[in-house]
């Protein structure tokens, strides 16, 4: 998706940045960033494991891809970004590729239409595997030569990081669109207890003139830096995400029927797509469902919330007499909880820390740069700084998110009506 | 797609009709039925043969549908109307089928959306061929006991005919969005000789009081019934097809940027979808092209023109001082002819007869009913009628359409802006 | 809107067409066409005084016009198409009127956008009038001069008649956007007398090898030409049109839910337009009214039905186990009955003959060309031509209908989805 | 438009607050403030002098107001929200106009549609100015009673001079449809001098942890509260708005063309609507012209450029090597600017002061609530708060803007997109 700060920006010293060897805690010599690159590279295919090949290349969204897609887009990165201006004499594997798993990069040429991903029967997902072989045979040879090259190396997997969540929520989405609400994984799913929901409590903040934005020396992208100085007013947060037991109450309360609760933008959305619950929740005979990557299962009331869009989210808040948080707010609560990766339930889960691993977290932040914010030169630079208009910060991280990936400056963003992603609510005041 | 007239009309004897007994020339028996079945059934199978699980899932645009789906369409059909209906102890194969696999049968009931085909990648391409495998066990042992169904069988095989063309056009549509061009069937392809373009004959007819509609024995679709008279004023026809040559005449004579030409509604589509030129023509380094079903070839100046919407057609037809034909006036042309079969190579070819197997041909009649046309009871009765508006009327058969299935009183019929099936001109005067 | 066969096509003789010197019911001469370009030029003022200027600049959709646009675009046609090619050192009366009042003539040039004729507040209602007082001037001058310019005024005539009647339709429909209800013209409405409706009787008809198409001396349209022989197959149509309490049945009944009734595509319009009764009947407190050009009035049972789109007329005559019938038909039945005027109700009125003078009546005929029809040379040509696809033929005329205007081999057209025209129904068997 | 804090909100002391007797320099009496009614009523008026009926009935696009509705509207809100709670014996003047003119207040009920606004021939516009004129003859009244409801009368009155800016703008893009170029009003322009022009100067600004936010006793809309402490790091404001020279610099280098300067969105945008030059920029025969309220004229090179979206703005500012200001920086450097009432040119002029008066400058601050943010209670609370999402806030005032109406803690907000009001750039560093 988004972009890795390769370089310092010319003149915003003494700006947090990338190490000139980025590593993951500690900087990597050559040998740890290539079986990085060998871990990351086989969990891509891991997660296409339980698919056909014809759930590899159906798009059920404009915004959803093909799970081949990804397998090939996420290829095309290294090649293009790694391969070609550093490989002696580099020749493509396929030169018709270059267009067809182009993702938004104008700096690199012609795109496939992003709404058409879906009809590339061809290649095969065969010939796409052959691909990633035939890459990843010659990045590792170019690593043996060029450990130079482990920062750029490093944003590819944080890159491909990215798209394993997208190719958990697109198959997620494509699934959901068949009558037969076909599991991408079965079993694993314990039907749940339902004990009456306790309500959550407030942790109060001092606030202050305080710092945000990715320190030290660890990966992080350009987005995140510089760190700087922001006033937060003192504020609370809850201390646990909202759960389906809330939102139905809300639901039940005839909150989507309400316009005093919503935004104009928000009421709008709802009337013209009749939106009643959440993206997916169904009613059969009288009880409400979810339908999940386990297949369709009662819905859970002590759950984590999910793939609820930002108007839903305060709208609830509203309701609620609360708030979305900002994301500084966001950041400075959860700065002082340590990343906690996600169980491997591929579905949000009650009863545990959910700062990270269970929903994105809405924020009512617009995405926009941090003062001094500056992108890398050429087309890598379009890798976040074009979307910074019109969409939302989401901090946290999701059920989806691999392992080691998230972090408290992270920022995540989609436009306000995005419900295929595992978002949630954090409530503010 | 389209519906056989399997009883008597109540009230509009003595139209022509389907016999009890109904056959392809003669009546069938028992064992010629079943012996047809097994070959019809077959050759869908085979036609799917040169392509991937992948190419057989996707769907390219809301006309058009997964070769997958026809498989399974054309299956739930024998399901619906034969076994279900008349088989003891009839269970359906799976119950979601008969959601998924319904086109537009609102007798039936609900229907996956139409332009969600392609999102089905479960059942399987694999459970599909087994679906059709167990329909045909069951078919083939009714059968054995019900010769009566003889003739609903035969309308199920005519249907499945209909599905095997839309099975090649539909994937020529889709293999045309990848900029590959890869090809269905590789081969068989020669370079066009290009001799100068000789100019058609026009063939005299004096018209008068005639008829039109089926006649005989042999299997007909209700929208060829009643057979009646109508007043057919003397006319001429083109002894051949319109060629790529003659209408690249057109194209470089500024015909496509001319309102004269055009009727009111024409110029509008050409406007708003900016045409230039037919739907599989592609420009490169100033030559033109054709994409094929043999992928990508130098344009053949003497081949039938085709994929062209009836617009195209019509502004081409005024520009050559000319006119579309009614589809009286080509039927009784055409009775004269006996279809004879396309040969094998999925492109209309020049040179020989080409009332059959090469170009459906546009007429300007409105597809309308008959005199005394009905439909029969039940949801089979939407096969044909449901769509006499709008449409109109195309006559013969191309290069994609089955052995044995044309005859010079069958119907086709598309909305004007038609133009994936493979559609030319005969010119009228 | 469409036009006059002003020559004999080159050689379809002897085909009925226009005099040398044109006349409604005899050949008029100077001083009879001058009275008569009086008397319409008047006629069409009288329609726009009850009206305010805002009234008459409005647009309430793309498919109709602001009054004041009707007002000039008429006289455009006359300055167009008479003064500029025939008047000495004609200068135009203003230079961009040219383009902001035609139509849709091609050949004349550039056009105003069709959905933005309510944008016109420029020229003011009085420059409109004063441009209609300069060139009624100089066409009086010129027809002085010029008597052989009687047969082209006259066409100039039938074309503001047209006018007329879409002045009345087109402000109603502005009206009725309107929540409260304005009335064009007050008065003149009595409140229903309520007996049970009849039922209406059915006429038989022979048939047989029949001539339709205009005949005589007096004036047509090219569209009516040429008279042509036709199969008709022995029929019967119902001696009046449908009534309000008939089309109530079939709402009761479930005729707007109930996919059976329609056409694919009539389906379609009343699902995702979401129709559920005529296009001016509103309920008020349980109680049916309709919005008229008199205000909103409790519904009159026995009044014709009007307002339907031709989806609906079909529906209705299928769950009524009829048919609409074929022009040929229509015109057959309509030959021997003397176009009668309408009364001034501008509203249909029950109880007096129907066939002219309430509703335009919806047959199953597609618009298309007679055998031979061609059209005038030049931008005329376009009048009708262009518009023969994908629309339908109404015949008889409406309430709204100038006197004086209508016969029997009229050929009214609009697409199946027009419902603001005063549309009605007369069943067929 | 956008709403008071007319209460103070219940837990966010001591933030700056309208008093409760609200004054524009001075807390009015009761003699001030009817007399400011009377100003502030008939400047509406006189605004609409120059129009016809026909101009004042006319909407040219969804977000666009006819005149007549403007003029209505703003009574209505007197008549809504002062009159009906406050008024003994409160009849409304016709209850249509309940929801004939309600904007977007949910809370008052159901509204006429937004995009149909335009089909409002009725009322009248005489009837509109009797309206207005009972409305305010009860509103002074009623004002004489009752001295407390000055506050509340004010925000009305601030109401109406934001919709004194939207007839200004609404009708110049209302006559720009027109293809005769009609003037709002004629004479006083001067045709432009061209010297070269000069580059602009950058002042810089320390930044530091400061206070933003309406602070004092006049009038202020609760957006602009409560006032807070930012963050702001130091920054260089350009001296004077970006001009037509320099946009037409971008032009030329290509700037429409090249998607490394645009934001993803804005290119979308661009490439969609093919977008080539500002809104109202014309080129005739080669040379550059504006469209304004005083005709088309030949574009002025120093003129401030107008009529630009968010997307152009941005593009342009990074092609400049600069970027837009945040709206802190802008408010802290206008700060010490006091508010200059614009000349009554219409249109931006160049050579003075142009913080307020020529063009609402867009800054990259996405509108947002302030921390501790509240809405007034009841419907007016839908005024400002419920469309803060997807909007950008814009700072200044135009030439458009009333008298009196501007300071520098206002915050005008639109989508990116907009461009028909008069927009500018000040670019910053």
């Amino acid at each position: 998706m988004r972009a890795l700060r390769t370089e310092l920006p010319p003149d915003t010293e003494p700006m947090p940045r990338i190490d000139p060897a980025p590593s993951i805690d500690a900087a990597p010599n050559t040998a740890d960033i290539a079986a990085r690159y060998d871990v990351v590279r086989q969990r891509t295919l891991q997660l296409a494991a339980p698919l056909s090949d014809e759930d590899c290349c159906a798009q059920s969204m404009p915004d959803a891809s093909p799970v081949k897609w990804h397998l090939a887009h996420t290829t095309w990165f290294f090649e293009t970004f790694v391969l070609e201006p550093n490989e002696p004499g580099f020749a493509p594997f396929h030169p018709a590729f270059r267009v067809l798993f182009n993702s938004y990069y104008n700096g690199i040429g012609d795109k496939h239409p992003r709404h058409q991903r879906g009809l590339l029967t061809r290649p095969s997902m065969a010939q796409v595997r052959l691909y990633r072989a035939h890459v990843d045979a010659r990045m590792l040879a170019l690593l043996a030569q060029r450990p130079d090259l482990a920062g750029l190396v490093e944003l590819g997997l944080q890159h491909e990081q990215q798209h394993q969540e997208l190719i958990l929520t697109d198959i997620k989405h494509l699934l959901a669109q068949n009558a037969m609400a076909p599991a991408y994984q079965e079993g694993g799913w314990s039907q749940p207890v339902q004990p009456a929901s306790p309500l959550h409590a407030w942790t109060s903040h001092a606030g202050g003139v305080v710092s945000i934005g990715h320190a030290g020396q660890g990966f992080c992208f350009d987005n995140e830096l510089p760190r700087h100085r922001v006033v937060v007013e003192p504020f609370m947060l809850a201390d646990r995400l909202v759960n389906n037991a809330e939102f139905l109450a809300f639901i039940e309360a005839g909150g989507y029927r309400d316009p005093a609760l919503w935004l104009s933008e928000g009421w709008d959305w709802v009337r013209s797509h009749q939106v009643a619950h959440p993206l997916y929740w169904r009613q059969l005979d009288g009880d409400w469902h979810e339908f999940t990557l386990a297949g369709l299962h009662a819905l859970d009331p002590l759950q984590p919330l999910t793939h609820i869009s930002l108007y839903e989210a305060d709208a609830f808040a509203r309701w609620s007499e609360a708030r979305l948080p900002t994301e500084a707010e966001w950041e400075l609560a959860a700065g002082m909880v340590p990343p906690a990766d996600a169980a491997s339930s591929l579905h949000p889960q009650s009863g545990g820390p959910d700062w990270f691993g269970q929903c994105w977290q809405w924020t009512s932040s617009s995405y926009a740069p941090y003062p001094g914010f500056a992108t890398a030169a050429g087309a890598l630079g379009e890798y976040n700084g074009k979307f910074m208009l019109n969409q939302y910060v989401l901090r946290g991280s999701s059920c989806a998110t691999p392992a080691g990936h998230a972090r408290a400056s992270y920022r995540n963003f989609f436009p306000a009506s995005t419900r295929w992603q595992f978002t949630g609510i954090r409530l503010a005041r």
